[in-house]
């Protein structure tokens, strides 16, 4: 199938699954609500789930097995950039062309509207639409979050501002901000269709090398922090490395893993 | 046994279990683990967690099928603590007579230790301690925090600084930002000690009622907005009776719950 299609057709399934889970604005507090619909739908490209779906069915399992995981890893993903972009952390006044929560609403309505979107994706986990898989999702994204993950990778980025990083500090900034997500995303989507431990190993070091090259092609693209500490060629050379070895880490699954392989390709490819 | 001696054992067992929880210092980032822990080791009574055990206890639950969620609450209760001092929120510098985690450390610091307690209570839920009971206490815990529950409340709460609030706002402000967690805490306890859905029910009643007598005296004690809305006579009588519907509606339980029913009449005499 085409790539860009299947893209499409993921993202509108997500997008529907996400309106629903999602409080109405018609519900109090309904001002509350609008900002976290407005930080949802503000024009992301849904890549970490859509790796949460491809990921489930690379191991025979089905879209509906990996829909509410793949939902809470975008409401996480939401409420970190709702929280980085707030004045005391990035202070970033736009997030993908359009005003910043804290901007177009208020600080308070940002810094809430973060974690009760936080909060709703442990609830959408807990709802039993994967018994059995339920409590290993909510551990897997819990550790990817916390202050062991995501908010480490974040506390040290700003600890690090105006000041030089070398490569230790970038890669651990990399590997918690971005990759930790990115390589949680694979696993639970393995996890959701229950495969064996096997099969959730080698999406999981898929998930790794393909966040970390992630990561360097976003700094590449916006002349961030890995093109200072490498260089912009060997950065880019990286990320290809990076991508061969996400993608032979897939060899067990055979064509199954087509999907995959083409989106780890395309992540590396992408102009924006 | 003695009340007061009881909590100290129960605050002293809380204490050790939270210490073990929490990521040390010496795990990186150090820095956010120190403000996590100066917030949760800050002087908090506990009333929260004694009351997930004594729940536990009541239903003829072992302390240490309560403590994981004991522990959870309190990482939620800390969390919303450090979030409303913020100067994006309530704007407060102390906390228990101590500087607030954002004074004490930074803004970006304070969001951060803020989140990763959060994660980290769900976390903990999901550890596997209480078999059977884990997706019902995360699925009680999610409902009780997120913009139904405490972020709601503190939401409505922030719209209406400065301005009139009449009986109706109070109520859902209260309810929700107060009485969600306390009720969450019984709810939990009868749930983690396996008890049929009659006994938690009762204790979920015990928990609206105490809740609210709770708040009404918090606001007695430090002049806050039940007084001004009720009048600090009606609003003590008030608190009253809701502790006898509080405590008839333990009847169920015999001596079983002689602690819970001391507790609540304790919570309407203190003087802090």
């Amino acid at each position: 199938m085409n790539l860009i299609k299947l893209l499409q057709e993921r993202r509108d399934l997500i997008d529907k699954a996400l309106n629903r889970i999602l409080p109405k604005e018609s519900a109090k507090p309904g001002k509350l609500h609008k900002a976290m619909r407005y930080s949802v739908f503000s024009g992301g490209k849904r890549i970490r789930p859509v790796l949460v779906i491809e990921s489930c069915l690379c191991c025979g399992g089905a879209v509906n097995d990996a829909i509410d995981a793949a939902c809470a890893i975008e409401l996480v993903h939401t409420f970190s950039l709702i929280h980085d972009d707030l004045p005391g952390m990035d202070d970033d006044n736009y997030r993908r062309g359009k005003l910043a929560c804290h901007r177009k609403f208020d600080e308070a309505t940002a810094i809430l509207a973060g974690d009760a979107l936080l909060t709703l994706a442990f609830e959408v986990l807990a709802r039993g639409r994967a018994p059995g898989a339920e409590i290993k999702l909510i551990r897997e994204l819990a550790a990817s979050i916390g202050s062991l993950g995501i908010a480490g990778g974040q506390y040290v980025d700003i600890e690090y501002t105006g000041r030089k990083k070398d490569a230790k500090i970038l890669n651990y900034i990399n590997e918690h901000k971005t990759g930790m997500l990115i390589k949680a995303s694979l696993k639970m989507g393995a996890l959701a269709s229950g495969a064996a431990s096997g099969r959730v190993k080698a999406l999981e070091t898929f998930g790794r090398y393909t966040g970390e090259a992630f990561q360097i092609v976003d700094d590449i693209l916006d002349g961030g922090d890995s093109v200072k500490v490498f260089g912009k060629k060997d950065a880019l050379n990286k990320a290809r490395l990076l991508t061969s070895k996400a993608n032979a880490a897939l060899d067990i699954f055979k064509d199954k893993a087509d999907e995959l392989k083409t989106i780890s390709d395309y992540l590396i490819k992408r102009r924006f």
